[in-house]
């Protein structure tokens, strides 16, 4: 996993934070389906995760519009995959949906501190 | 770790995404203290992370408004930690500000999917 290469703001990030039931049971593989079939989505702009040795996780995908998420959340086979996901690989999740504001990176704050915030 | 409990949105969240560098050279230790004194903060909500096997990590702080961000970036003891990161610690991050709009849990959603969104 690696960084989101992201137009600059504004935009929506999708946040969602997970604990994964143990053992695999379909999930790796849905997964990869899924940041497959996003990535065709109109509006997808990127995606980024890290999950820990717990199986506490932190997926982010980045979206055009409040429109372009809402009409990846009721993409048939991503619907099911929500349903799976709800019934047998996830202890708990939350999501929040975020419009990203501003945004700047390492490069940016080497040898100028003040630049933002 | 686990999941932040955090008020209704609208809210803030600062969305850190890095990659760190080989070997710890006391990064564990500043995160732990990083922690602690972001808690003590006015305007914090709540915090979220999880880091892969492969150094990809996410880091999320919560905050009540864009002031309380502002604020906690110009901590004395926050700015040696932010100038050790981009020295030792990582390889490379990402820094978005977010406002959270909206948000719901599995629980929110167990029999009532067209719920949100």
């Amino acid at each position: 996993m690696t960084f989101a290469a992201l137009p600059k703001p504004p935009y929506y990030a999708v946040i969602f934070t997970a604990q994964r039931a143990e053992g695999d049971d379909g999930y790796s593989q849905t997964a990869a389906r899924m940041e497959e079939l996003a990535k065709e989505m109109p509006g997808y702009l990127g995606f980024e995760s890290a999950r820990g040795e717990d199986g506490f996780g932190i997926a982010i995908s980045y979206w055009k519009s409040e429109q372009a998420i809402a009409n990846w959340k009721k993409v048939g086979e991503h619907l099911e995959a929500q349903r799976r996901g709800r019934a047998d690989w996830y202890v708990d999740y939350d999501v929040r949906v975020a419009k990203v504001e501003r945004a700047y990176t390492m490069k940016n704050e080497r040898g100028e501190l003040e630049r933002e915030l």
